[in-house]
């Protein structure tokens, strides 16, 4: 029966690349989580750990890419086989991304431990990260089970890191107007929350990915937007969102 | 002779799909211009017309990705064909992070406009803004062609904007630091700077699928990486890079 041969040898191929994706997906939370366990500590040795670690991500990115194209190549999947190649493929960018501005909080982290630590940003960094690790842990067991129900979740709860980061980003204006030596140690603290919040886009873009696995379609409507942060306009006595 | 019908029926489907891409890229290059001459003429009309005017680019990327499953699962494309198709793929992914990035300047451009000038920071925004819309064209015109040394040579420019971030934000830090009043529209100005950075970093990626597409590889080393911004240390009589 060579037909179901066929369809077995794709379905230990497509294991292989979902075995991939949660080593690599995993290895990325856990990147988050030290980024950010750097920072907390002022921890430097930690910082450098995951800036060098960042590198098996894009090797792990590599092979999924090569082995899906591989796939696609061989065994050429139609209909729900191809559109969970395309997702697989998809998907290991989205991770990789991940890693990327994990390695770069670790970067700041190390010149943040040169400077005194900033009131209680790091607190809400902290909110922030805890947030999408649960979201990054939770799309990647949607991924695997193929849950679209629990994808849709993972949608509605990006808002909630949205919110947070433009409520630091106020935050931390005023610190740098309160004391100009803090400039320095708070652009750094914004650029960090806003690796968070890119993060949470990513969990995001992976929920949609599933959604096309699913579904063969785009998830119906945009989600709703509230990063305010490109739009918020502060001076001295006067915090104001502008909604141009 | 059916299997010259069906080589000229994929060669059809790709010149579609490539005709898309440049449609898209050039639309991109345009909206990255005028997110920036918004900025620079203070102009909120603009800033509003490039915010709109990236669904239109969003939609064009959903195209791509559809009609480049599509084609997988009908043509079933081998070796170079397939990786045209996911070059395809991935290269529209690029161009829409380019559109975002474009549309969040727009959306920074329209707090600016509402706060007074800062220094000569435009002025090196928008040498920054047309170096990397020199590489976005250059890089879609390689992608055309299927021009690899070309796609090399632009890898290479992205090297002269991140030295150019760079600068930029150590211009920017002090600006703030001479008065706090500056804080808000340098915090902007500082996220228009890294959005311009990125486009860079896609007009890169883009680059690098031209080199896989024809090489069947990702290219040999990584690039070297001058944005030496997330490792600057500025303080009020001090400003030094971290090698840490």
């Amino acid at each position: 029966m060579p037909s179901e041969h066929i369809v077995s040898s794709f379905d230990n191929d497509l294991q292989e690349l979902n075995h991939l994706i949660a080593t690599m997906g995993g290895l990325a939370e856990l990147q988050l989580e030290n980024s950010v366990l750097s920072l907390i500590r002022r921890d430097g040795e930690l910082a450098e750990e995951v800036r060098d670690k960042d590198k098996e991500i894009d090797a792990m990115e590599a092979q999924v890419h090569m082995q899906a194209v591989k796939l696609l190549g061989l065994r050429q999947p139609m209909a729900d086989d191809l559109r969970m190649v395309i997702g697989a493929f998809q998907t290991a960018s989205d991770i990789e991304r991940i890693g990327d501005y994990a390695r770069n909080i670790a970067k700041r982290t190390t010149v943040l431990n040169q400077m005194p630590p900033i009131g209680s940003a790091n607190h809400a960094i902290s909110r922030m990260s805890n947030l999408v690790r649960g979201m990054i842990h939770d799309v990647l067991d949607a991924y695997q089970t193929r849950d679209d129900s629990m994808a849709h979740d993972i949608r509605l709860r990006d808002v909630e890191v949205d919110q947070l980061h433009t409520g630091l980003f106020r935050e931390l204006l005023t610190y740098m107007m309160e004391d100009p030596r803090n400039i320095t140690a708070c652009t750094h603290l914004l650029f960090i929350a806003k690796n968070i919040e890119r993060i949470g886009d990513h969990a995001t873009n992976i929920a949609e990915h599933i959604h096309m696995i699913v579904h063969g379609s785009d998830p119906d409507s945009d989600r709703p937007k509230y990063d305010k942060s490109s739009i918020t306009l502060i001076d001295s006595d006067n915090v104001r969102t502008t909604d141009g």
